[in-house]
């Protein structure tokens, strides 16, 4: 990955599949200052041990920001041309959407990341999980997830590039090159 | 992919993973005319919503059949030399034998699609939902259909190409070439 | 693959996508006595029936073990450096270490295991479920299970070469070449 170029890099995945892993490696080896946006609530003890997990393992010198809903104007105002933004991760922040907003809020907070997507000055990682390839359980709330997921990312697959899908903490590169 | 020679597609995906616009987009190019092969049943109104946002995707000059169960006997009756059936999508065909169908019926079934395959003429598109790569729920039926779709699967994938797996709208070819 | 070097291979994939076939395959094809490593406890009349369906269809002469737990010390008492070693499946073997045993032992097995790859004699191919790919259903056991099983996958791809994702019967290559 050239450190010069501003990208837009999507990273799919399972569960524990190294999706978090790969976006920091990346994220270090830009050389280019790094913002972590993270989108997870702390409402569980389980939770609390996931991001202290995840936490650990991050350089410690990383701008840390916390924002569940609001990514794209949170993305807009943190940019800038030679910075790099992660965001960890996607899943939770349209679960987040899902729980909290009405509809339309749903709808408005994606379409406003996706028309962001093209003008946002810098670099930007987008880590999201791939949950669309087993049985759906049922209940209506985590059939409209699968939906908007599976819409989400293949609307962000067409803005983004390179496009990888991680199984078993190796990369599969749907679109772009390793 | 040539137009000229017949062939057998299979294009396997997760949920909203571009499945069937991917194979309505080869259809399209094909410059064939085209029968469209549905079979879903229209029993509450989330399907029937799902079914119209598919519909309004598709040329409205393409041939549409509706037939739940007897695939391979539809398939024949429709197929010919020049034309390209595309069959949206196999999951639901497979869960509608599974539903209503005694076991023999079921196995006959996929046995006559399998049998089908090789003297079909003309070009054929299948569709169906990858669903093996998560837990798998609890309950008996749903078992029964992550194993006889895995079969399924693997025994088409040995008389179609390519055989493609769609993730974020991006193909991942399983065998055959972009 | 190579007949003469001693090998690791991981080959992980869906519900009935092939990987016991492809394993199988691969292990005909090595002209290398065969002991296979079977990790099924047999508690139902199902499992007895899943076992039995691929029983059949392995060479009568393999030497056939079955461990469902302590797997390092056994595969450390039956490789040597012309032979080798099939493992269906890890997926089961975490399974019965998460349901018998206490944290610790979880561990201690799986450290146990990874400790034991490089210096292993003889060729080594393990089976394993790939399950992260869908939505986690609601338990915290399987919450566990899908946490130790992509981290399992994540260590044993770094020892590992080739590693395979079967969908569909068909081998994507995450690692190594075809």
């Amino acid at each position: 990955m050239s450190v010069d170029v501003p990208q837009r890099v999507l990273i799919l995945g399972g569960v524990r599949s190294g999706k978090s892993a790969q976006a920091e490696q990346w994220a270090k080896h830009s050389a280019r200052p790094v913002t972590y946006l993270a989108t997870a609530r702390i409402e569980d003890e389980e939770m609390r041990a996931r991001i202290s997990h995840h936490r650990a393992t991050r350089p410690a010198h990383w701008k840390v920001i916390e924002e569940p809903v609001a990514l794209a104007s949170t993305l807009r105002a943190h940019a800038h041309p030679e910075g790099l933004i992660l965001v960890d991760c996607l899943t939770l922040w349209l679960t987040n959407l899902l729980f909290d907003s009405d509809p339309q809020c749903v709808q408005r907070e994606q379409d406003a990341l996706l028309a962001l997507l093209p003008t946002l000055p810098g670099t930007l990682i987008l880590v999201s999980n791939e949950t669309g390839l087993g049985i759906v359980p049922l209940g209506e709330l985590t059939r409209r997830f699968c939906d908007q997921a599976g819409r989400l990312h293949q609307a962000l697959a067409t803005l983004c590039d390179p496009v990888l899908l991680m199984v078993a903490g190796l990369p599969v590169f749907l679109k772009g090159h390793s």
